[in-house]
């Protein structure tokens, strides 16, 4: 069988996922150049893009289906901590020359599954020649309320700080990948592996953040230097409780690594203030939901002296202090 | 000084490309994980994504703010030939390890310059590193009147075919720039040089295109391809009249090249389709506007003999038989 060229790939395997639109989102087969989408009245778009390369956000021997998830994942869980729902996506995706048929079908399941659990629908897109390994750049298109757009940069002095799911399990499966951490119990390192491999964006939380978050965003690059970026945008300090922090049972079997868990990257939860008043209320929905929000900090004034952003302190009160705060990308 | 990180490049080059907005594009200084956009009523967006890579959609010693241009200008393209007018893009910008500071100065220069032209600003993206040479994933956006996008889909028989600008300039200059072409006369290598180097969207023609064009498109892989592409779209077949095609005069002292001229790509020209009775209008805007329409041919029904789709007649009327129809990217 000869090998199938772009067009044929894109007919096969990519055509067919822009079935999913409900007729507001027209993609035309990806037999025309661009996608024509309606924004329904009263609604604003919310659009962020996330870029990925193999064997620096992925490894190049991951199943297809999970990067196609990863990269889908990484831009939904943008959407969503902006408070906006899913809508469509466009995909650029970089082959190298000897990418096969049956990988692009691997990829493509994993991205149709997605889209029915993430409610999207893909809109059109792009492939070229990767000078090196797979790469992908998905823009995601997401809609809010006029408006109720949840930027980083509006926190309150004695806001409550919220986290989703649990810390740092992402950062630990990494170091489980990379050979790091071993004679783990075999159901902590598949846990931690599958925490890395596989985000899990918040859809359940969506209208938490729209109707309450004052300041919210994904942690992608690690819990402090994540939170220390939102307290920098809206110019204020926190303190934040280390006992608080939520940590799975095999991220707790591992105190020792708790930097790793606090300061590494890919953990695709929520962080976000609210004011004090609402924890209830939220507190009501996530054991509504089953997804577990927790409160492990407080927004304060900022004195102006940028090395005092954000205290961390241990259960004894005692400040505690870092090698680094954040995954460094450059 | 300290090599500047991800975040002071962003900070520096990326973010001042987001001030263009007229407030209807909320960037946040990209400090924030992606943008809200406002879709006017009466309004739908179209989004068109392309991406460009080192090597292979240019070299890597043409100048930045040229290849930056590109980037976007293969975008503004698209949207043009939707009928849509340039609002917004997104850019995944992968960036190979030795990338200096001085070229993202220059690659952002490009843009603010063509931001500027062509009336769209800069809403978000993403910044990664590159396994080889530089990668841009550009999502543009832009907007039409609800109902007025136009597809390669909907051609009718008996409407005219027309292009805008010459056509075959950007082929011919690969070949210069390959140094397939030599002893051209200087300003005739200088010229196609630079058709290859920097399309030249036709933003001066979008209303002819939301007004009259029954099917549109830009031409990216050769125009004879691109035709087919339309055609098949339409369900239709048409004839082309090889000599009405428009040619630059250095493409016309270069008789011998006409099958490149037709088949390679790059154009970035217009190919759309107009009833019979618009045409007076249409070449009054051409004449008013200053860019070139041409009628190249005629559009007529499908026999369902795919071997039959397009007749290219010579100026006896004689059919032409090409050796390859259409640049192929894989």
């Amino acid at each position: 069988m000869p090998r199938a060229d772009e067009f044929q790939l894109i007919e096969r395997y990519f055509a067919p996922l822009t079935k999913h639109g409900d007729g507001e989102i027209s993609a035309f087969d990806l037999k025309d150049d661009a996608a024509s989408i309606k924004v329904p009245q009263g609604k604003e778009l919310v659009v962020s893009q996330d870029a990925l390369s193999e064997n620096i956000h992925f490894f190049e021997n991951d199943p297809l289906d999970l990067i196609a998830q990863k990269a889908l994942r990484t831009n939904v869980s943008d959407l969503i901590a902006k408070g906006a729902t899913p809508y469509a996506y466009s995909l650029a995706l970089g082959l190298p020359k000897d990418f096969e048929e049956d990988a692009i079908k691997q990829f493509s399941n994993g991205l149709s599954q997605d889209q029915d659990k993430f409610g999207l629908t893909l809109s059109g897109g792009d492939t070229f020649k990767s000078p090196n390994g797979l790469i992908i750049a998905i823009t995601a298109m997401g809609l809010v309320d006029e408006g109720a757009y949840k930027s980083r940069l509006d926190a309150n002095i004695g806001d409550i700080i919220c986290t989703s799911g649990t810390i740092g399990d992402a950062a630990l499966g990494l170091q489980v990948r990379l050979g790091e951490l071993k004679d783990l119990p075999k159901e902590h390192e598949n846990f931690l592996r599958h925490r890395y491999l596989l985000p899990q964006p918040r859809i359940e939380l969506v209208a938490v953040i729209s109707q309450y978050a004052t300041a919210s965003m994904d942690i992608s690059d690690g819990l402090v230097g994540d939170l220390i970026k939102l307290l920098e945008a809206s110019n204020l300090s926190a303190s934040l409780e280390l006992d608080k922090i939520p940590l799975s049972n095999a991220a707790q079997s591992l105190p020792q690594y708790i930097e790793t868990c606090i300061t590494g990257g890919d953990d695709y939860e929520l962080l976000f203030t609210v004011p004090k008043i609402h924890m209830d209320e939220i507190y009501g929905i996530a054991a509504t939901c089953g997804v577990p929000i927790t409160a492990i900090g407080e927004v304060k004034s900022f004195s102006g002296d940028m090395n005092n952003r954000l205290d961390i302190l241990d259960k004894t009160g005692k400040p505690l202090s870092l090698t680094q705060n954040s995954y460094v990308h450059f």
